[in-house]
């Protein structure tokens, strides 16, 4: 049976097949190739609602067949596994110096990935989407959703409250974008990036069975995906993880917030390069020419470096104190500066976390790279049909 | 019907009664006085399973009809409330100064608060157990269990792993209690009291239908409890809320810890007091008298309680930004200093966060005052109930 830590759930629900469906579909998602069997002696529902749930997630081309079968005593069992492979999830990350877009299926198979330099609004962006939308189309996949990740406060109605560093008040852009494409027939959400990328990392990542995780975005701004207990955790208004203004060195540099020493200002990528004000394009080229330069074992490259990572450590230790992660995944531009950052990081985690051992907590690098808040959109997509709302094949 | 946002369950459980049980408990709980039918529209449980449910609970004491009649068409409805006067669960505090113990009925009702200077040793705390223990049999009470509140890092066996404050390592209180109690009968459990204290907030205070908000312990050391989405986070291993030893000030004094400028080092209760190292039951008393100097407006005291609130605005801002909570709580000793320490926290967290309106987080005192910690002990025994594990009238 599949239970869970929350309260108790009364047993006759108003809606038990879409339910059932669902549990059925996140089970084989998990635990494919799987029987009808397996399905029915984990979940604890009957063999014959089993069998009729598939054939309904087989319709709707969610599962299917595979020619396996499994050794049992009598009748050999036919294997399913995760179909999906008619639907599309788009995830599109809007940041500073870029865009990044990503498509992927049920199955969260890559069908799409395209980065592009930032072009600045968001009409611009819905031809980014309307090409896309296209090339699906010509592919024959039905689109179930669309999430924009934006670097900043993005509230519960899905408003961009706050994005300090693409200079955005109050912009809906999930409403703008919908507007822009004229009513593209499937939802659009905005959400924030280091949300997103901790979504990605939990659902497509190498640490999805830690339940306790932090994703840290490593751009010009630096936020925190908080993911506790298996869930994401929002906070009161959906604000949580500004990590980036929580102040590290009182003697530290003015932010761009006008606040003092804020972790953004002594260990945000800009710490790292030699324009205080990078243009767009420039950033990742800059960040090779420092990858260049530390390999080269340029001494004030390393200097520079090792001191980012100190205080990169002290907004980690904070992380490792009061949530007390498995793991928290460094994104963004700091994974191609890895090797110099992660050896001052740990130092510091270790040195500042009251727990024995930082409580256990690892600091990692992320393995999805450039496109992981994009990713962390198209998560957000299927975790909707996860929670039970099925696309109908069209 | 009640929802949950976690993942779907399978409609057919192995003890579906059990679980009803525990439904429909939690919903008289919190929408006593209620009938059978509002039960039976609320959960979508049928009328005959809730009057069989209800005859059940009625008959373990844990709910009662009332005289008191709802107006209906047709038949007026008797209207049931909790009882479980039958019932007490156990909470203790030990801290560095006291040991406090209250009991409470399943319906929260206080049926008992002890406060003491803390004895020293676990024998010396299992006499006062006993002591509990016996009073709640002469009022012919049955035990539910009993949990134990230690400032210090449990983990998820219940075991203290370090106390630095009470010099405790490796300490497994609640099996040392219940051998030195020779098997009492009831489970006994030991938890961090900032957790404790969140939970206490969470079910007997007035922000119980907040659904993410933080406790502060005000203690000679600083703890959070962290309370996100309904649930307490206990992060990785137990070790969550350690917002005591994050550095606050690199110039600051050094922590009992080692460590410099910790939050607890220069906003703990140690930090408005005469000496550095008072005896335990001079605490209280010299709260006391910064009180009367701070009342009588004493320059030198106003100074060092508007920095003590500086300082403590600052780790409040690092769980605004990280977490945004609805509320953050401040307990213990802050409760009776609340009145210099707030105008210059709130200053801080709205200067500090980069939300706005500070994300809507207020910064409230707690009303529990000193027996919060050990009310939450209390409560967790009552979770326990909520979560199905019902109570035999023995």
């Amino acid at each position: 049976m599949i239970t869970s830590s929350t309260d108790p759930q009364p047993a006759d629900f108003a809606d038990v097949r879409a339910t059932n469906l669902a549990v059925v579909l996140r089970f084989v998602r998990e635990h494919a190739p799987c029987s009808r069997a397996d399905i029915a002696a984990s979940t604890g529902l009957n063999k014959a609602t089993v069998s009729s749930l598939v054939a309904d997630l087989i319709d709707r081309r969610l599962v299917r067949e595979t020619g396996l079968t499994e050794n049992r005593v009598g009748r050999p069992a036919t294997m399913l596994v995760l179909d999906g492979s008619p639907y599309a999830a788009i995830g599109l990350e809007i940041n500073v110096d870029y865009v990044t877009a990503v498509a992927v299926d049920l199955a969260g198979e890559r069908l799409l990935s395209w980065r592009r330099a930032f072009p600045g609004s968001v009409a611009a962006v819905a031809a980014i989407v309307r090409r896309v939308v296209n090339r699906m189309a010509k592919e024959d996949k039905q689109i179930l959703g669309l999430t924009v990740a934006v670097p900043g406060l993005v509230d519960g109605q899905g408003v961009v409250r706050v994005a300090p560093n693409l200079g955005w008040l109050d912009t809906d852009v999930s409403g703008d974008l919908a507007k822009a494409l004229r009513d593209p027939g499937f939802p659009i959400q905005a959400d924030n990036d280091a949300n997103l990328g901790a979504l990605a990392e939990h659902r497509f990542g190498p640490h999805g069975a830690v339940s306790d995780l932090v994703y840290l975005t490593g751009e010009l701004g630096v936020g925190a995906g908080v993911i506790l207990d298996g869930r994401l955790r929002r906070g009161g208004r959906g604000y949580s993880g500004e990590i980036g203004h929580i102040q590290i060195d009182p003697q530290g540099p003015q932010c761009r917030c006008g606040r003092i020493g804020c972790l953004e200002a002594v260990a945000g990528i800009g710490a790292v390069l030699e324009h205080a004000s990078p243009s767009p394009v420039e950033v990742e080229l800059e960040i090779e020419e420092v990858v260049r330069r530390a390999r080269a074992g340029d001494a004030r490259t390393l200097a520079l470096l090792g001191g980012v990572g100190r205080d990169l450590g002290r907004g980690v230790a904070i992380l490792a104190n009061l949530l007390n992660p498995q793991v928290v995944i460094l994104g963004g531009y700091y994974v191609p500066l890895a090797p110099w950052l992660l050896p001052a990081v740990e130092a510091e985690v270790r040195e500042r976390t009251i727990a024995p051992e930082a409580g256990g907590c690892q600091v990692v690098m992320s393995s999805l790279g450039y496109d992981a808040a994009a990713l962390g959109g198209a998560a957000r997509v299927l975790d909707s049909v996860d929670s039970g709302r099925l696309p109908r094949i069209s």
